[in-house]
């Protein structure tokens, strides 16, 4: 018998690194390949980022909470976040889905006037696509292209030793508006009682309709900041963050009074007996971006009330560390979503 | 009750239309959005061509008879192959795949030892993508990226009346490739015979493993010559022929006894008492490229053994029509291959 190797058994990440790591690159114009947020390619000297993203049904997404509309919204954003996260202004995407029979010409027009009302906030041109049918269920891929200027994207290994970490908005909202619409399903099947959300808006939209952090990049732009390392959080920080480890060759300290969670969060949170923290830490899509910058760019992060400074870069051998509010020191574990396993 | 309205109503290309029809152009580098075989998007005064495709297993292969090393490969080719359509050359893809746990990372070494054949051959770089579970079937996207020189990039509406139509290569193999295999599929479920596809070679070649003309695009380049209009053909000729008709407001006059078939492709659409020259007009997959030439390039087109010139372009007046061998006239009737159906 021929062996036989679980996917499972090799994780996301892993799985990619298996796949690709005979990848050679032919092309001069192949400036950056797999394994950032993007690639990045060379034209004429100037520079492309494109990145891609597939959504799919009962993985991704469950249509019986999630508004088509906000769909749509959401299948662009989360591409334009990776574009972001390269330093990048996006420009284009192309938009392509699988769907089957069970969805009217009008379920359809929902999903677009969400991709449409995303392309028109984040002023990107759709521009191509495939439309398909699918056996079942709905697939939809993205893939976004974005312009920078000559070298001043920003990968995933450019971290130095003190650098700041840094980190836009608040985390955890998106894990834990998941948590209250799946608690709130179940419900419904169970008893076929309506669900209250009304004073969850906040970490619901955190879910839904999450943006991607283009003022971010505004301001970088403005304030002439350079991160040296950046990337947006899909898999939760903690995940994100020893990528940035990973890929650069260093450590780093967190502190826990440090992370950024939202009061709404927080109290849903302490209802659900969950640590905000571990939230913060594990929770995934919540497309805000992680960066290291120069101590020398301190007053300029402390000047922005949308971003909080959260630890620093530490030589590698210090290892991976979180420093409770108590004072204690804690492995950083990543426990992100792990969509194959 | 809300309005439902069938997607199979207006089939994939009305389907298209009706979902791109208020979409509009915000970006200056956006040259070329959806309507063709491929965006161009200007790059600081050079362009780039971008196309994305979608499969489906179930819908667009069934991996009974498709071994995952042609699955990549093909994956990859078909791409290429609206790059090509564009006179572009192809430099860069992102593959993205959703898969079950059916698959062990041993079958998706095949699939990729395939989809590196592609980029070998083809001289491309696989660049970025994404890799997810679903809950069933196998979902593949790729999205290619190419390089052409300033507005050499060759369009669907560009056909003038007088233009020569022609074709690359031979029609109707790919699909009567599919017919051999969904036949010895049905035989095997039925009696458990093994098939014997031996003597067949070719069209089941065409089928699962097409390549993209570059060659063509090269002759194109070596000998001057800029069609006026072209696109590859996946739906099937008169299909394309039509598009290439609508968009350019032209008509045309196709002959019969001009479209290349191969005879392994003629002996067993005879065999299966089907008509060569409908397998040839409606039959997709076969990748080849439709385009059309100003008459003065009439020499360097007949100059190579792989080109056929097919009919020649009209006044849209003089109607869409093909010239049986016979010397009667009938409509072209595009019979394509409509997943959406």
């Amino acid at each position: 018998m021929d062996p036989r190797t679980e996917i499972s058994s090799l994780g996301e990440f892993g799985l990619i690194g298996h796949l690709t790591e005979n990848n050679e690159t032919k092309n001069a114009s192949t400036v950056l390949s797999v394994g950032d947020d993007a690639a990045v390619i060379d034209h004429f000297g100037r520079q492309t980022v494109i990145s891609t993203d597939m959504l799919v049904e009962g993985i991704h997404f469950d249509l019986m909470y999630t508004p088509l509309k906000h769909l749509g919204y959401k299948s662009v954003v989360v591409n334009l976040s990776d574009i972001y996260a390269m330093n990048a202004t996006p420009t284009q995407i192309l938009l392509s889905i699988a769907i089957s029979n069970k969805f009217s010409v009008e379920a359809l027009d929902e999903f677009y006037e969400g991709v449409y009302a995303a392309c028109d906030k984040y002023q990107v041109d759709l521009v191509g696509g495939d439309t398909t049918t699918s056996q079942r269920g709905f697939v939809i891929s993205v893939t976004a292209i974005g312009e920078v200027a000559p070298d001043s994207y920003v990968k995933r290994n450019g971290a130095q030793v003190n650098d700041l970490i840094c980190i836009s908005g608040d985390l955890g909202g998106a894990f834990l508006g998941l948590t209250i619409l799946e608690r709130e399903k179940k419900i419904f099947e169970e008893t076929g009682a309506q669900p209250d959300l009304e004073d969850r808006a906040y970490i619901i939209g955190r879910m839904l309709k999450p943006e991607a952090r283009k003022d971010v990049i505004e301001y970088f732009a403005a304030q002439d900041i350079m991160p040296t390392s950046m990337l947006d959080i899909s898999d939760g920080l903690s995940s994100e963050m020893l990528h940035i480890c990973k890929q650069s060759q260093v450590g780093c300290v967190l502190y826990e009074d440090k992370l950024p969670i939202n009061e709404e969060s927080k109290d849903f949170a302490y209802k659900l007996e969950l640590d905000p923290t571990a939230c913060a830490l594990s929770g995934g899509e919540d497309y805000e971006l992680l960066f290291t910058v120069k101590q020398a760019d301190y007053e300029k992060i402390n000047a922005n009330n949308g971003l909080s400074i959260i630890g620093y870069i530490t030589e590698a051998a210090e290892g991976k560390t979180i420093i409770t509010r108590g004072g204690n020191k804690h492995e950083l574990v990543a426990q992100g979503w792990n969509h194959l396993k």
